[in-house]
């Protein structure tokens, strides 16, 4: 791992590549928070001076985002995460439309914070129509197409998908919903996607994106939401009136500033795009040598999220294997419980496939060396572990 | 302002009495975020070694903010902040207890993120009994007692009142849901109480409290739900199913951290009690002199919280009259529309007392000298400002 910066030195004989679960604080990052800490500690809606500063400091994090998504400021809205983002644009968009029409339409694959309030919607009584992911994880324009009608409120589609890093056609959503005349109000879950690809929300069609700090070397525990001006969705949390009365709460000043600090030092992102990819083809052409594994991403895959399963060895097994060469991953399987990938199931890969899948994950840090090291970890993985029958 | 750790020595020239607003993070709270977001950056969820580490340290907070209310570990629940706490608490107990009853009981007084929510269920289809507070502002036990009955299923009352610092008789109101056998769940805001006054959830008899970091000296954007065992409540935000599905989303664990840091820092709570009481009186008698201010806090209120008025001269031009003597605090009318404190007003106060009221708020750095300086600048004003008419 190639990490020059002061504060990381510590990771430098590890090789991190569980990205997209989080990642390190990058020192930007870190330093805008002691500073928020130190010195602008006052608390945004009091009236006096250092409440004054402390609500520039939120002003400046909030224009960065806006600039870095094409939108204007005064669409920007913090909160907690992306988790609390999704959560308040499901409920909130639903609530506001209902009387409009009674149908959500999402996919099969959305993150647990997008498909757990539309089930509990459904048990309201809204129509949740999933789209189902074709065998490559993609979903295609014309299943997006054919599922939004005009009884339609809710389209909430993810960018990239956390686990296999397959790239949604949102804005075939979007061309849906102009060309029917439906009510909806189009969600974007953009928290694997945002700081690591060029996002226009124009260009997206998005009415609402969520996102958040910490998967773009930024704190846990904050994020963003993107409502587009004229767009009113029902406020999840109700209080003080803070964000324009969109998320009440005392701001989390120190916080915001580290998204802040991990905003500016995120550099020219197509230079980074283009080296992950770099990254993510060596590291399928050497996986794919001799069957080390199988590649569950599609081809046309973000670079960032790498999906693999080395049949025969059980996810967990082989985590651990790694671990202990320093070297860490996600399991394919987030779930406990034994059900193995919920996104995997729905691609319809083969139980092998599902039982023995890991997420590999990059951030500009990483380095073709890390690729190499992980290569060679899994080759003594397969020797020294026994195969599961 | 008497402070000595290094961080925050750029304070020493102010008088911060705008605690209750939000506090100066303190040493020990810098120290503990900046170790979480150097070397525990891992993601709680994550099975290897970094996300055991990271969730090692989200334990130990945990532990500490039991064992401060005298709680189970497994009680406690950590969130974005007192807002989200209280729209949580609210919405989640009326929610999980609407087929028992159909009453809500709180008070006028309560802060905006419990008063919101509740009126929002009102909207719903609660009946909601709001109980005036007597003209110093506290809530007798009668009136409390009076206002719950078998149809009752929340009752949320604030421990400490943020605007005068009068203390509610919280634990009369488990008397009265025990004595008529109430399916009320017991709610109470402890903001800006806990970490000041040695609270044991047992004894103050709540099902659910609610509080946050930032007012004892932590970071904004963290705060926590105490839930008593075997008590259910429908959470708010659904997804991955941190905290055992009661509030999901990746732990924040830096602010976490940083919560723990606060904690820590504490020390002698009664001592600092003691302290804050003899400044509270030192402030009453000097502020009494000369007709200087008219108290308008009761007399047993909380010494953290001391709200004045200093009739013939507006809230805000005191405030920044102050402002540029160096003195930090509130004005008492929180609300900018020129409505007043919706505190005050229901405490039946003229408008006279409630356009000139001023909220000190101490914390364990302030010293006698802070309250003299405050004094002689408001003397100062009073020679310096027109009076109103």
């Amino acid at each position: 791992m190639c990490i020059s910066v002061e504060s990381v030195t510590y990771l430098e004989n590890i090789v991190y590549l569980d990205n997209s679960s989080t990642t390190a604080p990058c020192n930007e990052a870190i330093v805008e928070m002691g500073r928020a800490l130190k010195s602008d500690f006052g608390n945004p809606s009091s009236l006096h001076i250092l409440g004054f500063n402390a609500e520039k400091r939120v002003t400046l994090a909030r224009e960065a985002i806006a600039e870095g998504i094409k939108a204007d400021p005064e669409e920007i809205f913090f909160n907690s995460g992306g988790t609390e983002g999704n959560n308040t644009a499901i409920f909130g968009a639903a609530y506001a439309r209902k009387k409009r029409g009674n149908k959500i339409v999402t996919t099969e694959i959305e993150h647990p914070s997008v498909a757990e309030p539309i089930t509990r919607l459904e048990s309201e009584g809204f129509e949740v129509v999933r789209i189902k992911p074709q065998s490559d994880g993609t979903i295609s324009e014309e299943s997006i197409a054919a599922a939004i009608d005009k009884n339609t409120v809710l389209v909430s589609i993810m960018l990239v998908n956390n686990e296999t890093g397959a790239v949604m056609p949102v804005s075939a959503a979007r061309r849906a919903i102009e060309s029917v005349g439906a009510p909806a109000i189009l969600h974007c879950d953009c928290v694997q996607a945002f700081g690591k690809m060029p996002i226009s929300v124009k260009a997206l069609g998005a009415d609402i994106i969520t996102a958040s700090a910490h998967k773009i070397h930024g704190p846990k525990g904050i994020g963003f939401m993107y409502i587009k001006k004229g767009i009113t969705i029902r406020p999840l949390l109700l209080g003080g009136g803070q964000e324009k009365g969109f998320r009440s709460g005392t701001e989390a000043v120190p916080s915001i500033c580290g998204f802040y600090g991990a905003l500016k030092a995120i550099g020219n992102m197509d230079k980074t795009l283009k080296n992950v990819t770099e990254l993510r083809e060596f590291a399928v052409s050497e996986l794919k040598k001799d069957n080390l594994a199988v590649i569950n991403s599609p081809d046309t895959a973000f670079p960032f999220v790498l999906n693999i399963s080395v049949e025969g060895y059980r996810s967990e097994t082989l985590l651990h294997f790694l671990e202990r060469e320093g070297i860490f991953v996600s399991s394919g399987s987030a779930c406990a419980k034994g059900k193995g990938s919920y996104v995997l199931r729905a691609m319809g890969l083969p139980r092998s496939r599902i039982d023995s899948a890991l997420r590999i994950s990059f951030s500009r840090f990483n380095s073709k060396e890390d690729i190499s090291r992980l290569v060679s970890s899994l080759i003594k993985a397969k020797t020294a572990l026994r195969r599961v029958r």
